[in-house]
Formats: C-alpha cells, sequence, structure tokens
C-alpha cells in the first residue's frame, strides 16, 4: 500500500519518439504531484533514463503556473528524450540513482518499451527492499497500447495526416497523377487511417490506404492503382512506413536491407524516403503503357512533422494533461505501480455511441501494457481501405478541421 | 484604351503550382469583374489553358457570395492547374478559344511562365486586331516574381516551413542528431530562409541554411556541419531543393542526372526523397569517427504540404483576393494588359520601417514579369545562413505562430 512508502523526491522522464503533446503529460505529472504527502523535490531527468544513471536532473518543483502551462502546449519532449532500452544492468544503475537522490516516485512517460522499463526497475527495487511508487504515463502517436481506446499523442498526428490528405487531395486534383504519402506507424496502421477522415466526396482521395495488419501484396496494390487511376485519371495512396508482407517481414526490409537498427532491434523506418521513392518508381513502371509516357508519379514521406506539428488537438492536449495527473495522483492514492489508460465511456466506439465523445482514465497493471502492441480491430479494416466504424471513431479525437469548396 | 475593347466574356485559369490561397486570387478575380461594364459571363477554364483549349470551361457568373468565401479559403487551384507552357501553335489555339467564347478578358493566375503566357496571347490577338483584356495575377510560394516585395502563397508556405522547423528544432533537442529538411524553390531561397524565422534561444535551428543564391560546396556544408555538431551535439539544416554549384548546376541533376523533366524544361526537384536522403548519406559518411559509429542522420522532404498546408496566413489570404481584384478592376479601368505587383508601404524593408506592415497594389507590364526569376538580395544572405534584415521582413507576413516553452 501506498503508506507504506516513506517520504522521498519524485522523478519524471520522458522517452521514444516525441508527441505534439506529451509536455502536457509531463506538466500534468508535476500538478499531479502537488500537495501529495510524502513527495518532496520533482525532478526531471533529462532524456529519460540516461539522465537518471549520468545524474543529469532539473528541479521542477517550483515552476510557476504561467510556466507549467506554456511548456504543456510546447510540442516535443521539454525534458528530451532517449532511445535506450535499458537491460537488467542498465536498471541496476537507474535504482541506484532513484536511491542516491532518495527518489521514491519514478513517472515514466512513453510507449510499450517504456512500460517494461517501469516495470523492471519496479521489481527489481521491491526485490532489493527499496519502498518506490513507478508508473508508465502513456506516450505514442502509433495508438497501439493496450488497454486504451486510443493514446495521447494519436490524435494530434491524426489532425495532422487528416489535414495533409485534405490538402493533398485537393492538389492531386489540380495536378492530377499518382501521389504516395508515406505515413509514421511501426505495427498499427491507425494513423494511416486518419488519411480517410476527411474525405467528403465520392471521388475524394485517399483511394488506397496500405496498413501494416493487412499483408501488402505489390501486384494487388498495383492493380488497385491501376483500376482507380482508370477511373479518376489520378490516385491519391497512403501507405505506413510499417507494411508488411504476408510473412510480417516489412516492406522497408526487403527494399532496403542494410536499414539501419535502433537500440530496441526495430529497423529504422522513419526520416528517409526510401519507402515512398521505391513505390513510386515500381509503380510508374508497372503502369506505363506500351510504348507510352508513365504517368506522372510522386511520393512524399510525411515526416517528423506528423509527431512535431504545433497545432495539437485540443481533446489530445486536455487527455494527455490529464493522464499525467491521474497517474501521479493514482500512485499516491492507489496501487504503487501501474499504468492509465483511456477508455471511451460515449460516442461512436463506446458502449453508449448515440452519447457525446467522453473518456474516462483507469489504472491498469505494467504488465498489460508492457512490450505489447494493439493492432487495428477487424471492425477498422477493409482491405486497402478503412471502415465507415474507422472514421466515426476518430472525428471526436482530431479537433476542429478546415471546411472546403469548390466550383 | 479599355473603352475601345466591345463588351465580352470575361476567362479566369489557373496555372502551375497551386497554394494555400491561389483561390483567393481566383475569387478575387470573379468580385472584381462583377459590376464592370461590358462583361458577360464569368468563365473559368479548367486546368489552365489546357480548359481554353479543349473547351472546358465552368461558368462562374452566378456563384453566391457564401460559396465564393468557402471556395477562397480553399487550398489547391479550385479549377484544376496545369504544367501546359504553351508554345506559339498552343496560344493559338488559346486565341480560338476566346474567340470561339467571345471571350475579351483573360486572367491568368499563375509565375513567371504564367506571365509569358499572357503576354504571348495578348500580343497574338492585338496582331490578328482582336481587341481584349490580358492580365496576369501573380501567385508562387516561390516568392521569385520581379517588382513584387513578395507574391501570394509565399507567405503561407513560408508559414508552414517556419512551423516545421520550430517543431522539428524541438524534436532534434529531445533526441539529437543530424537532420536535413529539403525546402521548396526552384531558383530563390525566400522559403528555405523562413526556416530561420522562430529560431529564439542562442543554440535554436536551423544551424546551417542552404539556398539556391549560394553556390552549394559539399566540403564547406560538410564543415560547418561538423562545427555546428561538435559544439551542440546535434545539427538542423535547411536545405533548398534547388542548390546549386558554383556553375549554377542543381545539386540534385549531380546527384540523379537522369531526374525527368516537365514541359518547361525544368528538372524535377519535388515529389521525391532523393536530395535529402543522399546528403544525409554523405554526411553520415564524412562526419563518422575512424573506427566509431556514423551520427544519428535523418532527412525528411517537406514536400507537396508546403503549398497545400490548409493553414494559410492571414496577411496571404487577404492579399492574395486583392490582387486578384485589383487586375479585374485595372483591367476595366487602366491599361488593357498588364500584371499586379505588391509593394511594400509600411515595415521593415519598406521606405517606412517605422511604420507597421502595409502593402500597395500596382500595375507593371507584363514583359517586366515574363519569364524573369527574382532571387534574394544580397542583404539578406550571409552565407549557410540568412540575416536578421531577412527575419524582419518576413515575420509580418505569416501570421500569428506558437509560443514556446522550455524547462
Amino acid at each position: 500500500m501506498a503508506s507504506e512508502i516513506p517520504s522521498g523526491n519524485a522523478v519524471v522522464a520522458q522517452s521514444g519518439g516525441p508527441s505534439a503533446v506529451i509536455n502536457q503529460s509531463l506538466v500534468g505529472v508535476i500538478e499531479g504531484l502537488r500537495g501529495q504527502k510524502g513527495v518532496g523535490r520533482i525532478l526531471g531527468a533529462r532524456h529519460g533514463v540516461r539522465g537518471m544513471v549520468k545524474d543529469e536532473f532539473v528541479d521542477l518543483t517550483d515552476l510557476p503556473q504561467d510556466r507549467l502551462d506554456l511548456v504543456a502546449s510546447t510540442p516535443s519532449s521539454a525534458l528530451g528524450s532517449t532511445r535506450d532500452k535499458p537491460d537488467p544492468a542498465y536498471c541496476e544503475r537507474i535504482l541506484t540513482g532513484l536511491k542516491k537522490h532518495s527518489i521514491r516516485s519514478f513517472f515514466y512517460i512513453g510507449g510499450n518499451d517504456s512500460s517494461d522499463t517501469c516495470r523492471i526497475v519496479s521489481e527489481m527495487a521491491s526485490a532489493s527492499g527499496y519502498e518506490m511508487r513507478a508508473y508508465h504515463v502513456p506516450k505514442t502517436i502509433d495508438c497501439d497500447l493496450m488497454m486504451s481506446d486510443h493514446t495521447p499523442g494519436f490524435a494530434s498526428a491524426a489532425r495532422y495526416v487528416a489535414m495533409a490528405f485534405l490538402g493533398d487531395n485537393l492538389d492531386n486534383r489540380a495536378l492530377p497523377g499518382i501521389k504516395i504519402n508515406v505515413v509514421m506507424g511501426r505495427h498499427a496502421g491507425f494513423l494511416t487511417g486518419a488519411s480517410a477522415l476527411l474525405r467528403q466526396r465520392e471521388d475524394d482521395g485517399p483511394h488506397v490506404v496500405c496498413m501494416p495488419e493487412v499483408p501488402f501484396v505489390f501486384a494487388e496494390f498495383a492493380a488497385k492503382v491501376e483500376q482507380v487511376y482508370a477511373r479518376l485519371g489520378r490516385c491519391l495512396i497512403a501507405i505506413s512506413e510499417g507494411v508488411q508482407d504476408a510473412q510480417g517481414t516489412p516492406i522497408m526490409q526487403l527494399l532496403a536491407p542494410t536499414q539501419e537498427r535502433d537500440a530496441h532491434g526495430n529497423l529504422r523506418l522513419s526520416g528517409t524516403g526510401a519507402l515512398g521513392d521505391t513505390a513510386a518508381q515500381m509503380l510508374a513502371a508497372k503502369l506505363t503503357p506500351a510504348g507510352g509516357k508513365p504517368p506522372r508519379t510522386r511520393a512524399d514521406t510525411l515526416g517528423y512533422a506528423q509527431r512535431y506539428w504545433p497545432d495539437p488537438s485540443p481533446v489530445d492536449s486536455r487527455e494527455a494533461r490529464e493522464v499525467g495527473r491521474v497517474a501521479a495522483r493514482t500512485a499516491f492514492g492507489g496501487p504503487t505501480r501501474g499504468s492509465i489508460a483511456i477508455v471511451r465511456t460515449g460516442g461512436a466506439g463506446s458502449p453508449n455511441p448515440g452519447r457525446p465523445y467522453g473518456a474516462e482514465f483507469k489504472r491498469v497493471e505494467l504488465t498489460d501494457v508492457a512490450a505489447k502492441t494493439r493492432h487495428m480491430p477487424a471492425e477498422f479494416l477493409n482491405g486497402m481501405d478503412v471502415t465507415p466504424a474507422f472514421v466515426e471513431w476518430l472525428r471526436p479525437l482530431v479537433g476542429e478541421t478546415p471546411r472546403v469548396g469548390w466550383v
């Protein structure tokens, strides 16, 4: 029980790819910690667990509220982030750092790898008789954490992707051709599916949406593109950076087998236009009529803008803040370890679809989230497209979007 | 004089790369034509001059104001665009189309190539004794038209670029490394320079800004990146897609000599990540210490989002509308052919730098604009960076931008 844990300092840190609202969660944790009994200083570790083993902390205890509000609305990880995935030896060093600074509560904002780090450190502390609290605060633009309807960071990235395809559909109408946009998402297609959110007219793109959950077969892909192109004279394509073949091998790996890997063993998918460019070349070659000119074919890789774009979804901003607060309060009022999940209580995809969108926050076990991946459910997938159910599920999350006129 | 021209219909068309505010100019032309004596129907040609030779028109005369307002605020060319660059035979077919539909005024929204098309058609009409009005309505995100302080479309694209670097600078702080962003701009560096607009702290990026006006020498570039990386442990780079060597050869052409060309003979620079990816590979190879690991190096190509992003600059929206109105009114109240330039009358870079930003619109000769290119002036350039004078010149154009906090 929480009451058994001695007073001490608290630490908060940020991990993995930043998001547009990850600092809302940082500030939420600070706000949730303020006024809790048994909390001394509130420290921030620079660059995630790396700061904890290198003794790089910043004292956040006395930041005034206007400063906190400004930090909260600033995209990307204000404390710095890391791609380090701690092994047991690294976790021992983290624990040593925690003890050295009398830290009795640890909040780690990140994805499923961060949740796992939280779990290991927490278990090691228990085993060594060091009583502490450890909470994972969810963050990932990929929306691929178990137990959650969606994750903080996702809706802002989805907003960016939806706005990009709104604009690019108009661009592609104006100068018709085949256009590929590569979207982030290593294992889950939620973000790529967001490309379809703002379609209005029957012939609006994206016309082809390739997600990791649906095995990518180039011949089928090219056939669908050819069909759309024959009908409309254009074809707008959303393709996830994480598309895989039927054996689960990333297409990027097939195209670029020497592509580098990070410390987690994950293939590097972002920060290069290779997937889009290769797919564009293959499509152009495939769709060139005998003796004719290749169709106008272009590729953009939407890139890091998806996670840093400084125009976040208001719903996402509010929820990311609240997730941080709830994690801090639950750590002191409930079980000493856990993660926080967002549960949809109203609107499409909830038990009360007729009510307006609503969500609540509940504690889940670290082991329910750690090192697991959620995928798009079957009711959101329709081959190389998403279903209306997905669009209805997504709509309340992204905020106001521009209206469009035509002549 | 205008009074000599018989009554007839009017046509408006859009050309070249779309922008976020090109429909403001379309609607501005329609508004400027309404109520003019001697104007019958107001027609829109689909896909620029292509619609004029293929008889593809839409009647815009009676569109209600709320519809016009919605179209105006919609990004990309609502009438469709074209990359066709008419030769004399093509221009003859345009003139035939004008005569067939009793069109006595022609408004072409586009860049310097469109201005040249306007000029040729106008001269052919004169030579054949067909009296008509012909106005070029400026549009280009590259800001590279002569006679203008800036061009409609530029400020919205600059807003996108500035917001992207604001976010990516924070992302690059959080996960340090070398990050390259490729920015549009075939001949002029204005848009690439916009990357520097929102720097605040001494160590904010972009740290290296490569524009077409400054010859690109890889060794010098790599040396500057290395210097920044040694000092900060990171380096954010803005590089124009149009960077050239000292002989004026595009670097893209050196990297990818088989890259396709458009009907204007222009090398295709956009819609591929090739420049960014190649520069990233070369930098990583150059900066890898002997026996050590290469630095984390990533590249994004900002891509078409720069021209379609549906969050335009308010100043740009207003000016693009007004440029269309002024073109229509001037065609009927002044000389029968011309283009419209934006002249800055107040604020930094104007004759009245102490006054708030202001601009006025003046008619210029088609031959002053046609097929000419404006470059960044020397006072805006500082090697691989822009000057404070450039930043002050740009600031009033882009609208409100987010405030940023840090801990």
